[in-house]
């Protein structure tokens, strides 16, 4: 296959059904545009051109997408596929073959399309992509020969009673020389109902030139499917998580329940990686061999070491948790955590831009922030680090050994010595020195004759 | 259609099935009782008159439905469907079309039943709702003549080899004209192996009679089904949630997955709203245009501003969020809270009763109630207002740009004024002037010579 | 039945398809491993001896499972499962009647197994379990006789268009006596293209014998299958967990998703129980008759009483929560807690190794550890008993009805008398007296002229 290929995506629809303000190939799918999906298809095949055509939402989808490797090709009005086509082809180079994908069909898979393109290199003049459905209504049904090749695709509104009984469907994805498709294209006129010009008529109009057009059925019909509106978003975005969750099981992944977890990114799993429940991997993911992520957990752009845990309901973003670390229930990692290995962050606890010496614990209803903690380190339950002053933030610093104890505010900048104690309720405002008990604390004393409140009669 | 309706709904059976101390008509489904969604779709009809026939749960049952649009029959011995809609029938017009209903049919749709109505209209005397089963074996079988018309009803058990592949069945909910019914049912008897008179005994009655059987087969097999066991409530739950799922969708909420949404009542939710895995929307619930619902939140009888972010494994009740706010996650907001636009509540904080004003941020680990926070104020993590003494509630107001440092406790009832900065760790218990610092704070001090404690032998 | 039945269970596989470094029979279903699954089942059927031939992951197998009714013997080299069996035999009697089950084969039921030996008693020789699957491809078929007598087991690659046809498959579970599996094994060869002894062949020698071969059809293909990679050990998770929503749900149970329950372990839930959507139940739970579990609630070995309220996103483990208790949203109570009736745990609080009296209100943002509270006594939010001094742990006991302010910290050990009060703020480490007001607060003090910093410029 030495032939350069070009690409052509069309994704110039409006997507009315969405009912949106966003372009139709913007919508979502596991997190990134339905069209960065196909880019990235398209890009796994080394293309010598991608063009991709666009028209409604215009700037938003450019801007979306500021890559270099794309040439954009504004369609002003919505002319059918063929005319998009048509306006693309000048970007292509006569002898490329040229593939149609398009923006709103996310899922066809690489090695699919990898099957048009050889098949056109082996004397296929034009190579429809189809897909056998057990409901074909509404489809354009494909047309065979005896020979296997394909004849004519023919609408449902036109289709005799036995031609409607074929379940083989096109999809719209196809392949032919860049050449042909222009000439076709230059043939193909809008005198039909909706007065568009039809990239489909290729079909007929290579049949007439007495070319090969032949037919490559799609492994699973999913990935062959449009997306119109939300109804068809959802259904793709559950086709796409259970492929990823068969990739990680694969791999070796242990998943309680692949039709409870949710990839939106990039996911790299070592050996007996365990997911529960409700899971959601987000952006960049490392999971270290043998790490277990608890139920309801949604983890972002993080790194979990080998043999962490990470207890149930959990939130981390941007974090680096270390090998053998445990973190939560209910804890919440915000982006610039480092935690050494066998750190401790338990429940109701906010982590922030901050390192987490080894096997340092902060077990309990605290807020760490912008902080750097030595190795066997113990914070307090109920324990802030008082960083942002209004106006700036700063760091606090607590060396290796250090206790906090309960419900103590660090008025930040400031340093913990190593070894220090820190008592119970201090709010800290200067450093304290290594190896001491440093507390601040009003002494308690009991009021004589004191009575309670009592309930006041509500007016 | 000008002749009057009345409906009557059959809610008096026992569900010994379900072992519950509730009254089968009173499980729940999305939330509220069973028969709760059969009134809702005989209302949408605009009854002429509305008849409930209880009987097992007795008063329980009328208690749970104060509405005084229900006429209540109490039906005291279980003599059979016949037998019941003969006690309710009193209560209708001689002249009504009478439609009758299950306290055990839940789904079933309002456009189903009126193209029962629709048909009588056009010359039907009895009009059958039926279902098309797969399976449909333990089902009375319809058996038609040549003409469509209902012949007769054959129970499972008496039917021969060809009726049993008959895949239309009965499913008892049927209308005729009152006084057709009274006539019918004086003729039923009850010399049948159960000794109860079967209201589909009326079919071969008409029949006889000469009259006009009709049979409409309802559109989806599921809004057909009684309820008799958990497990088929846990079935018809998951139908009502993919309903809603699609109706919601279909308005252009994006739905990560529909098979994990619940809706368990009135959902408003404007364009490009989001919702993502495992939302749980209860009471009535309205999401403005852009609003982002994160994995896991229960929303509550709730207003959510237009672009406003709910993040993961937040909780919801009673509360209006304002546009672009941004909630979670880890919250918990109670009724009486209303945040402005762009305010902020972090993780681990819990709002009651409190208005947080424009640009307010109450990031971590606080508790603020009965309070009324003015714009942009900075609450610290870990503030606390104490707005209980034991007895009463207590209100605090702080004013525009307060700051409050982390760990406070601020003693209800007191004001902190416009611009006022409250030192970390203090605890306020009188007013805070406007534009100052106040602050109540123990000298740190470091004790010489302390030592830790060691570990104490187990004894 | 009297003859005694020894069982002997295969668990010797490698598993190379897991990618896994636990040896495949310890992969966990239901938070368990398969073989533990395999064990229960067996004992369940009170067998004369228990015998379970290892190989792979060697030592780790037998130590997963130290109870002594388990006759371990060690397969050194795997040469197909005639040979497993063959090693196994003598710790059996010759006159037993012996069933082979499978370490990977976790699902099969007990009374599949018993129909297995029912059919040896009534005459069969050789009896064998077979799956009725709608896709055979990949299976051995079934080839009975007119009879119904199994004439031979065809593999795959052996069998001809119209074996291939047959949908009746072999799933290696089987049943004969001692005497006969040990001839039969002594004649069965490993030639073939495996080079391996296969079990199997006991059925073409079975015939040539003359002796009856019969099958029993497993009921539900899932439970006869076997688990060789990820994606099945899902699948059969998924088996499982439907298996054990149905049964609560017969029970009376109301699961609000039967999709959405996860159970790992033994669940006694009584009438009215309702667990919402993704609830985990672990280890041995008890629920009292009306308990409410809500959404994302992990329940851990613990017993919820009768009418108690466990609100969405509780983790609850080692635990005893009293009637009418209300705790969560976002809870974490740990080992050792003990609530009374009527207590009350809030949101962002912690619990461990407590009791809590009769009515008794932790509402917001405390931890709790190491402590006894009386009846009524009210914990205000941002409490913190200080427990552990860095070295040993300490306890917190408070009386009936006192009422800690809020923003307190406890300074374990310490007591607070029946009737007290501690102003909010406290660091309290002392005794309180009952009945009196407590408190240690510094006075707080306005500072004249004080700026607010301002924001640096980023250097």
């Amino acid at each position: 296959m030495t032939t350069p290929t070009s690409i052509l995506i069309l994704a110039a629809g409006q997507g009315t059904r969405m009912r949106s303000s966003l372009p139709k190939v913007l919508q979502p799918l596991a997190g990134r545009p339905l069209l960065s999906h196909v880019l990235d298809t398209a890009r796994s095949l080394d293309p010598h051109r991608l063009v991709v055509v666009y028209g409604h939402g215009g700037d938003r989808v450019r801007e979306a997408f500021p890559e270099d490797d794309i040439r954009w090709v504004h369609q002003a009005e919505q002319r059918g596929t063929g005319h998009a086509v048509q306006v693309a082809l000048p970007e292509t180079d006569a002898d490329d073959r040229v593939l149609i994908l398009y923006g709103d069909v996310p899922l066809v898979r690489g090695e699919t399309v990898r099957r048009l393109l050889a098949q056109l290199d082996e004397g296929g003049d034009l190579v429809i992509l189809t897909a056998a459905l057990k409901s074909p209504t509404g489809y354009g049904r494909i047309l065979r020969d005896d020979s296997g090749r394909v004849q004519r695709i023919v609408e449902e509104k036109d289709a005799s009673d036995s031609e409607r009984r074929v379940n083989e469907v096109n999809t719209g994805i196809m392949a032919a020389r860049a050449s042909d498709f222009t000439r076709w294209l230059s043939k193909v006129t809008n005198d039909n109902a909706q007065g568009e010009f039809y990239l489909t008529d290729c079909v007929a109009l290579a049949n007439t030139e007495g070319r090969r057009v032949e037919a490559v059925v799609g492994h699973e019909a999913i990935e062959l499917m449009g997306v119109n509106d939300k109804r068809q978003l959802a259904e793709q975005e559950r086709a796409y998580q259970r492929r990823e969750a068969e990739r990680l099981m694969v791999q070796g992944v242990t998943v309680i329940d692949p039709a409870r977890l949710d990839v939106r990114g990039e996911v790299e799993a070592g050996r007996d990686v365990s997911l529960d429940i409700n899971v959601i991997l987000q952006g960049s993911v490392k999971l270290g061999e043998g790490a277990k992520v608890g139920a309801g957990c949604v983890i972002i752009d993080s790194e979990i070491g080998p043999g962490a845990h990470i207890l149930p309901h959990t939130v981390i973003e941007g974090a680096v948790i270390g090998a053998g670390a445990s973190v939560g229930p209910f804890a919440r990692i915000r982006p610039g955590t480092h935690t050494d290995s066998n750190a401790k962050i338990g429940n109701f606890v906010e982590v922030k831009n901050a390192r987490v010496g080894e096997g340092s614990k902060i077990n309990h209803l605290s807020y760490v922030g912008d902080s750097e903690l030595g190795r066997d380190v113990n914070i307090g339950a109920g324990t802030i680090t008082c960083n942002y002053d209004g106006a700036n933030k700063h760091k606090t610093i607590i060396g290796d050994r250090a206790f906090i104890g309960s419900n103590t505010a660090l008025v930040a900048p400031l340093t913990v010595g190593e070894g220090a104690t820190i008592g119970a309720g201090t709010t800290l405002n200067k450093d304290a020195p290594p190896g001491e008990l440093t507390v601040a604390r009003a002494k308690a004393i009991t009021i004589p004759g004191w009575k309670r409140p009592v309930k006041k009669p509500k007016e």
